[in-house]
């Protein structure tokens, strides 16, 4: 029996835009290989990536929003899966936690029925600080 | 007495927009509830936020500024605190230090008497790197 | 003979503007005279900074992109080195190694030749990942 505790990566994910989900995915992903336990907590523009339809929707942003297509072009020709494949590898592997903040969904007035099936919890700051004071890796994207 | 070394989470503040002020701010007050020691370097455009009045007029960045004031309704209406009075929850239950980075200072031009008493210290990237490889959480916001 | 283990920093640099790329180089070269080993891993825009003249050419980000010569200027004046500068002096105590991001590289087309000499290996978010578990400090810039 294996009593080494696991690996553990804290991700508050701020943003909703296609450069940084990418990271956040790209990390989830190769941590659910390496076997490291991954918590998401997707807070204020993150929690757009949690709606329906909303990974597939992400774009660049701000003045560089025209570039989105041409991004996701360059992505699929390397060969690197989409979001939405990714967060579907996460969950195959296990190990991927997925969050939404409760105080962001209250300001944001959205609905739980909003949020796609993969998210695990609705939790506050308290929760997830308690999580991230638990992990070996912590990072705000 | 308690012998037990208390967990820490030092973030550096670089943003000085309400999106990402608020996770500073919800971060801080809610460690400091779960009696963590929260050590915050502001550094460049995060010295705004330090400067008297500019808590108060941190709005959305780039081409989202227009929504700054509907995003502050919101937030009120969810009852959530604005960012100054997170900031006096954090200095009543103490525990949350501030810091302004000296080299901002001198590029931006910034006076000590142009800052808010609620600024601690103003130290270099060496004295904030030294508390963050003693902390258990570490974030760049 | 010092059998203490030196304390470490990993750093993942997705931003390829000044305002980011200060910050990455403070901290390094800061760790660097600290004796605290840095890991950079330059991601996404971060890649940017590593082709030849990147770090010349960053700039301020989006509608603050007309501010950049002024900025440059203060940071001149304030007597802080340039980026290139800066990852000479990180060079040259050590203790500071550069990877480009694999995926990065072949999502945007770059090839090894437009990088930098100073970038120490090309590595995938896996190798990177197990560096950053095992440090004491974890950034995502």
């Amino acid at each position: 029996m294996n009593e080494v505790k696991k690996q553990k990566m804290a991700i508050i994910v701020q943003s909703g835009s296609l450069d940084k989900l990418y990271p956040v995915f790209m990390l989830s992903s190769t941590g659910a290989a390496m076997d490291v336990e991954t918590h998401l907590f997707f807070t204020f523009w993150g929690l757009n990536a949690l709606k329906k339809g909303g990974l597939e929707s992400a774009g660049l942003p701000g003045d560089m929003a025209g570039g989105t297509e041409m991004m996701k072009e360059r992505i699929k020709n390397a060969k690197v899966p989409t979001l939405p494949e990714l967060l579907k590898m996460c969950r195959q592997m296990g190990n991927v936690k997925v969050y939404a903040c409760s105080t962001t969904m209250e300001i944001m007035g959205v609905k739980k029925e909003e949020l796609i099936p993969e998210v695990d919890d609705i939790v506050g700051a308290a929760s997830f600080l308690a999580i991230a004071l638990d992990s070996n890796v912590q990072l705000f994207i």
